[in-house]
């Protein structure tokens, strides 16, 4: 056959195969997602012409288990013989382990889940759903859900208001405003409420489950079989692209305010100038990912998750879905900083007080639940040895000494903070722990956590980032952490002055 | 004449149109605008290049009205011969209408004016200036000139200061102060103050008009027609590119502080990171507008402006310039969020306190004002519909039922803070409309209008848009209107202890 | 030889000159730099591949000598002849001056310095680095440190907290806190304290100099030359690209914070707006920049430093490294805006008060240490024919008719705020100058300097570069000045009704 007409038919059969009416069954893509793609490509284009974009419809699991090496994306050691010779279509994903999802429901035929979910990915993607299933983030629902010092933290903040005897009283957020709130990030709990029945345009009526707490991405979210986490937080549905979970935007999402500003900081920072500039020339797709050669700064993943190797294609770094491997420190401080958990779940941490807190209020580390000085040295090793890919010895030694610096002197700020609330509390100006109350809700308590959820946090991730000093020191940094502090105090003193003349 | 004979003369025909010195008039460009360009290309050679770049100076209108169907750019019916034959240039918009124009003066044998108006651009785009004209934006000037509250509003913000028996007093902001701030984005009145006589480098002296309010391209500006709106606020001159427009950064100007934060929270969105990451790869500029295949997530314009169809040619949702068409909700609190005025003009609005406000102080809605349900459901049904382009019918339904979840517990929060100011007018700590006074100028009320103009517009944009739960939490939403809450609270305890000793 | 020939050995050269294992001296790298390129092209695979990429890798001084005009990047009159011939590599630049460095050290039988410094620089860009040293921000260093005034307020803000007496006490911040915060923008000192040996991979034990100050490339860091500045500030190494010191993005590592929102600013501004959208299609490093036709909208570069020429090549202004060259205001309120400095070194500024300060609390001018009205005229005349490159005339004299309105209101404002803290003060509210306390460092004063370093400062930077009435408004300017000022207000008067009943 002539060359050009071989390279005619390829084409022909790729407009046969991707249609705007759907996608014939011939070539890689299932009869079963085919059929899928009959409705859906019209229903929701965008979904569809994501999809047919993405690796997902480009290439098969059997070709793909052929890659060897670092430039291999499949993890697990094999995949099922019936999912090999097509493409992740509709169908591939949406009808694994019916029996395992509570959504399963029959639709034309088929039984379909909504919520596709880590176990699903798993089929493919073994290694980095048990990474994962080890971070801290899979656990983002019950670390906060399921710890009762952090519940009362947030109904101070999303609780309903209302006035009762002089104070604002707080009633605990309803299901939707958790779910829009503290939620959206940390993963809400999927449940199928029950059924409906709904009178499609193309297909008459058809019943679908009620899923409460639906949509949802965030890290944590419990799923309809029980597992934990939701990979589309990074990896976006449906294009699942590794350029988008490399970019920091995707990270943005959910580390944006004040509390953890790691994208702010970020883009004020050097690595961020750089990354903002040149990254349109960048090569964020390849694996492995080749530090100077595909990109000339570090981006969020490149610093916490990625391979990377240098231009001789030696490893400098593992790829590592459990992304504290790389970080002796936490540097969100509840309320100091500390060393990592060395548990996912959190919930069973208890500091000197008894309490589920990784530090005490003087500052002491609960540390038979945090990692130890060995496991942050071979943390931090990992870390360097990355910086030292575009750094000096002696510039990586001297920003990391400067670093822990902050840790120390930011942790000694909150100490001064909580020591006034200490006395707060002890003159009886505001409720707390000591009188079984709420110690976040009131006006001066809400002032305290200001400085260390806030400020100290901000200059944390500022210092570790080299996030310019202007961000660190003004864009709610250390001016701000001082003015608290000040403000605080102030108040303690005004209302010392106001109870004498009782 | 052999092809590439042909070809040669374009090219040099279009040498000589473009040179640096000016604009043959030759080809599409009239004698007129060629006039223009001699001396103005080397004056101000930056809107020259953007408009050589532009659609205006490639086409004549004449052209354009060939095109047929959904691709069309111009809506007015048809175009005055005389102006269908050459490209769009300067003298085409600038000589307008010179009787309708009060800046018009003699310039050069022409009769100019500077400010091109909304009706200038209709003799082309009839069909958007009509629906601009029907747009909120359009009255940004008079609603809020006009509105005795929000003026009592706005010189507590702007207005100079002085002390005066321990109180801070404001006097209203001067022209230019005015101009510089609130007016930027609702737009100035413009007004012919004089003329002056300019030494000119090309043609001596020259006598131009003096304009008052000018420069200025707020949404709202009053013109020197009588015509209010002003269309490069988001159609930049002198490119006027549908790109930009499309473009999120072009709303962020008027859309980026704390009380209307759509960019921000659009930017922390997965909407935003999906455009951070890939708008380079999109088109911006076809029309009509692809899901899909021209992007694969929406900007502003998408979801509230632009002609989208569905990679059939279908029409999803058409073009509209009355930009709230898609939204029944006005989730910009005034001072609780209500359903969208009926008019444009709200100064006729009046609440239950016979106030120009669209609802009162408890809440209640000026109802009949705002539209009714059934227009409600028009016009989220118009939105939803462009939501399934991407999203499945139950996500969508999830998403809405958590906005108006957040409409309504953003509206008690701020009751809970309003009751607390009535409680502080009440006891005298400060002096509200009962008193006859401004309401929003002492420190206690400012507090009070940081919980809804700032915090639950905040919350409420970030839940429209799933703005991500740290954006809607903690950058300025949740945990701020939590905290302001409380220490208005705080403010009053300890005001009534200083109050009860004296 | 036939022509592909030739080509295949050239482009074996080439991939002989850059293996990944390092660089053959053969061509235009130096054998001195092929040597250090041998080692760490494996050891920073990121430094290396950013040279290789950059400007000073593909051209060696001998031929940029040759280029006359507009065009030419190498100021200096003449080059050594002994680096005329190769590229600027490693060792041309780290073995310049040897005896000048304190951290000179011998490495493999050289004598190499870590800190290349602006004199170094100089060898090829005297003029920048002659302009550089005579604009404010080489003097960071030492008009921050050596200002006792501008001390007082940096312990406040970063000092070491610590309760005594119902009073926050602030020790001096530490070396590694200094740097970390005010010096890592500013510029920190740098010092030879030591030497150490560390046992490398590819030499085992080698002796390098332990530099205390180090990382850091503020702008006015003080070398080890004793010379003052660093280049890479905004030329970040080892790529030094003009592309990214016009991108508004380098800036913004130092001008983001709410004290110098430049960057924050920009971005909301229309000028922002058309970066933002049309960058991509821009050409950001040709020598010189042609306003129109390299670019639509100026970046932070274009208004402030660089060398502009309109599309017939005549220069709109010069390029210049003394960056307040355009600029006759300085809008950096201390505490009240001012004309600029007329000398780089501030800390010999006294005003009416005898304070090293360029206004008095009463807003009068330092006058005689400040530009006067003709050096004013004739700065705001260079910056006025830039914005003509795109603006009317009448443009231009309307928005800085706003711009110096702004300048005179914000001023008042301070004036206002300042009258608040004067009257604490006099009440021993508080403790000021008066009675040789720290004026900056209790709470009143801290929400005193709030507003003129954060808020006043903000206004004008929006009004400055016509950033959108919604940032100057609501995102951090009148509405926050006007909060503060009224928040002053209360303080005091509860304060005194407080005293009142002592």
């Amino acid at each position: 056959m002539p060359k050009f007409l071989h390279l005619s038919l390829i084409i022909l059969g790729l407009l046969c195969s991707f249609t705007a009416t759907g996608v014939r069954a011939d070539g890689t893509v299932s009869e079963e997602t085919a059929e899928c793609l009959e409705c859906h490509s019209s229903l929701h284009p965008g979904i569809v012409k994501d999809w047919q974009n993405s690796r997902h419809a480009a290439i098969t699991p059997g070709d793909a288990l052929k890659v060897k090496g670092n430039a291999r994306k499949i993890s697990s050691p094999t995949v099922p013989e019936n999912l090999r010779g097509k493409a992740v279509g509709c169908a591939e994903c949406h009808t694994l382990r019916p029996g395992e999802h509570a959504d399963t429901f029959e639709h034309n035929g088929y039984d379909i889940h909504v919520v596709v979910s880590p176990p699903d990915c798993a089929t493919c993607h073994r290694e980095e759903t048990t990474q994962y299933a080890d971070n801290l983030m899979s656990r983002a629902y019950g670390n906060l859900a399921d710890n009762p010092v952090y519940r009362k933290l947030q109904v101070s903040i999303i609780g309903q208001t209302t006035r009762k005897q002089g104070q604002i009283q707080y009633a605990p957020a309803n299901r939707l405003t958790k779910a829009d709130a503290c939620y959206y990030c940390h993963g809400t709990k999927l449940e199928v409420t029950g059924t409906e029945v709904r009178d499609t345009e193309s297909a008459g009526e058809l019943e679908f489950p009620i899923i409460s707490g639906w949509p949802n991405q965030g890290v944590g979210r419990i799923n309809l079989d029980g597992s934990r986490g939701s990979c589309t937080a990074c990896h976006t549905r449906h294009a699942f692209s590794i350029e988008m979970a490399r970019s920091p935007y995707t990270c943005k999402e959910c580390h944006v305010g004040p509390d953890v500003p790691a994208f702010r900081v970020y883009e004020a920072s050097k690595h961020g100038n750089i990354f903002s500039t040149f990254n349109k020339n960048w090569n964020l797709t390849s694996v492995p990912w080749t530090v100077g050669k595909d990109f000339s700064a570090p981006t969020c993943a490149a610093c916490h998750i990625s391979l990377l190797v240098d231009t001789e294609d030696e490893v400098i770094v593992k790829r590592s879905h459990r992304m504290n491997d790389r970080l002796p420190w936490r540097i969100y401080g509840l309320i100091y900083a500390h060393p990592h958990p060395q548990s996912p779940d959190t919930t069973t941490i208890r500091n000197s007080d008894k309490l589920p807190l990784p530090t005490d209020f003087k500052g002491g580390f609960a540390s038979e639940h945090l990692i130890k000085a060995d496991e942050m040295k071979t943390r931090a090793g990992t870390m360097q040895k990355l910086c030292l890919g575009c750094h000096s010895q002696s510039w990586v030694r001297g920003h990391w000494e400067q670093f822990e610096n902050t840790i120390k002197e930011t942790n000694a700020e909150t100490l001064t903070a909580t020591r006034i609330i200490q006395d707060v509390w002890k003159h009886g100006f505001a409720a707390g722990l000591d009188r079984e109350a709420n110690p976040f809700d009131e006006a001066i308590e809400k002032k305290w956590h200001l400085t260390w959820l806030f400020y100290a946090n901000s200059i944390r991730f500022s210092s570790a980032m080299a996030g310019g000093g202007d961000y660190g020191v003004f864009a709610g940094g250390r001016y701000q952490m001082s003015l608290s502090i000040a403000e605080m105090q102030d108040w303690y003193n005004l209302r010392q002055a106001v109870e004498k003349r009782k």
